[in-house]
């Protein structure tokens, strides 16, 4: 007998796919008919069919035919209540406590500096600031040059690349002269999750405010930021929420800090009376302070159709079928990839892990052009990572299931 | 008899509209068919026809079928790509200096704060900002703010709100102190159109550097950024550029400036090796330094079409238009608007008017809500002033002539 010793997965996946509850909502996707494999949609999520037709139809009707009038109809309002929106259905946020605008790298840095200033200003030996080794770049970057430009101390939080930073960890790093901590949700190299309830209060015990990076966990992890009485947070739309390229991010500031903290860059968009345009700077109550220039209405559309859709399924499905995804891939791993080496770079216990797994091998460089010509689409982190998003509203078992196979083919052809 | 003594300005519309060589642009536009009015498209311009299916190409073509390979194929070079182009079409700039992203406050912010650090290492006398006391809110509000954070002192030129700052205004403001200037090309609320040439040149003299905001003119008005010595301009995408409500900003940096200057906003997009996310922040070489987060890669689609029609109409052209068309307007306001108490305020001297003009009266903001609800749509501003924009790629003699017989009406109602 020659049977496929793996044939036993394609059972496995097309039983899990039948029993699916959002089985139909990856129909709702750009390319869901074709062959394509998407392994990418915790970097860019993979377009709603129904955002074309969204586009075109603002471009036209509400942009050409109300024209300036859109800002005092809709449009001045749009960052705050799809901010609520976002809020309400996947950050465990009350109204009036998150609005869109920027992107992350922007948003980020208007938090740090304003989380650093009340805290260092209510004392005075609160000056550092505590962020992980293995964090994303953007969010070290925007540290350092803080750091260098306020006089501000960094801690940093060495991690196990294949983790994240933890309760331990974290214990150890803060203290009497923290100011702020900047921890990420899930990590976007080993998909690390981290219990946000816990660190939050581990940083709260130290006197300091903490800030969230929710780019890789907006949109398929749930997300519960009143309940864990988080400071501030911060998160991508481009990612599990299919904003598009570039799309604005989004920002969370709880109702208690409103009216003492302040953020540096002082727009007209954030001043107490837009339209005043008075002699004076007054930062606008409530959520409106931390907007700077002019909201990317037509930037901000896309996200939309994926709010439709994460109301419609519910973020506690979308977890469900995110952790079965990655569970299946790591059996699937574990059955055709640990033979040729590949090892999981990621927990494998599912409360610690996020929406995507990472698999490393040292060809994986090579192995990821291999695959984007094949089109099989992982994306590529140093040091040897493959990083196997599997955004759960658009991806299904089968797909996950021939994906892992022709990362197998791959790797045997680059080994 | 009982001829309408203004009827001279119908013909003299016709006639005018005959001889637009760019009258046909004007059908490119969404509207264009309508009786609709548009006076605002130096606050939100018109979207071409061509842009909702452009948006929505994009999304099933581009962004739904190259998924994450996009930002390789061409999504990373998009901000310069543009940004090249409307330097060479609009700006006078040569390639590598021009870059899309952010909003105008934003940018605004990164390159004060860069000129400002830059200036005062040079010479830590030179801690003053230099700006208008009629400049745009945002102007103004930054300048606070970053003057209270890094222990900056502001000089404000105090205006006539019918011009903006001129050569004998700078003159007396700048001096060995300056670290930085911040003017605004064309005045948002008179029209008054600087000479940059000139008041570059002073600044320089002085030892400072120049930071043009460009909102009020790009698109509209020639713009001669290396030829004039500038060294820093910001500007808009959503008035004559046609971008779209909130689109991104565009900021130019001099290439003698792109190693000295550094900017705060650390993003990883903004570091030498994008993808190498290394332990510490080394900014890029060029204009990527300028940028922080991921290029909102979406929200730049909308402005190529306006690119395209500058690109055939010629930016030479296009203000011979625009001087047309606001000459019109104000022999139309002083044939039939003068009468009625309404003044002009904005420059009788082409040379020295952008591409609004405004026209003052105490019943103004009452006019202007009448006004939009009879689809005629100019816009208001503080004290009194109606500004009527006469966008030259979207607008007719014909248009600009029933709309300001509307706002005689409205004036007559509303006195």
């Amino acid at each position: 007998m020659s049977t496929d010793p793996t044939a036993v997965f394609d059972d496995e996946a097309r039983a899990l796919d039948a029993a699916d509850p959002l089985a139909a909502h990856r129909d709702a996707f750009v390319g869901a008919e074709s062959s394509l494999v998407y392994f990418d949609g915790n970097s860019l999520g993979r377009p709603p069919r129904a955002t074309a037709e969204r586009l075109a139809e603002f471009v036209t009707t509400e942009w050409g035919g109300r024209l300036i009038r859109g800002w005092d109809e809709s449009w001045m309002e749009l960052p705050f209540r799809i901010g609520d929106r976002l809020g309400r259905l996947a950050l465990g946020a009350a109204a009036g406590q998150t609005v869109i605008g920027d992107s992350t790298t922007v948003l980020l840095y208007k938090l740090l500096r304003a989380a650093l200033t009340e805290r260092s200003t209510a004392d005075p030996q609160r000056v550092e600031i505590v962020v992980g080794r293995d964090d994303f770049p953007t969010d070290r970057y925007l540290v350092e040059g803080i750091a260098a430009e306020r006089g501000a101390r960094i801690v940093w939080v060495e991690v196990d690349t294949a983790r994240g930073v933890d309760a331990d960890l974290l214990r150890a790093a803060v203290g009497p002269r923290t100011a702020v901590v900047l921890l990420s949700h899930v990590s976007y190299r080993s998909g690390f999750l981290a219990d946000a309830r816990t660190l939050t209060r581990i940083a709260h015990d130290a006197g300091a405010l903490v800030l969230w990076d929710l780019c890789h966990s907006a949109g398929s992890v749930p997300v519960d930021l009143d309940g864990w009485a988080v400071d501030l947070a911060v998160g991508c739309t481009y990612k599990y929420l299919n904003g598009g390229p570039g799309a604005p991010a989004f920002a969370y500031v709880a109702a208690r800090h409103h009216a003492t903290l302040t953020q540096p860059i002082q727009g007209w968009m954030g001043a107490a009376d837009v339209f005043a345009m008075g002699p004076e700077y007054r930062p606008a109550e409530g959520m409106r302070r931390f907007l700077s220039g002019t909201p990317p209405v037509l930037a901000m559309l896309a996200m939309q159709d994926t709010l439709d859709l994460i109301e419609d399924a519910g973020i506690a499905a979308i977890r469900n079928k995110s952790v079965a995804l990655t569970d299946f891939a790591l059996r699937v791993s574990d059955g055709i990839l640990s033979p040729l080496g590949v090892t999981v770079a990621s927990p494998r216990d599912p409360a610690e892990r996020g929406g995507h797994v990472t698999l490393s091998h040292p060809a994986m460089r090579a192995v990821t052009v291999r695959l984007w010509k094949d089109d099989v689409i992982p994306d590529y982190r140093d040091p040897g990572g493959l990083r196997i998003g599997l955004a759960p509203l658009s991806t299904s078992f089968a797909e996950t299931l021939t994906g892992l196979r022709a990362v197998a083919e791959a790797v045997r052809a680059e080994s």
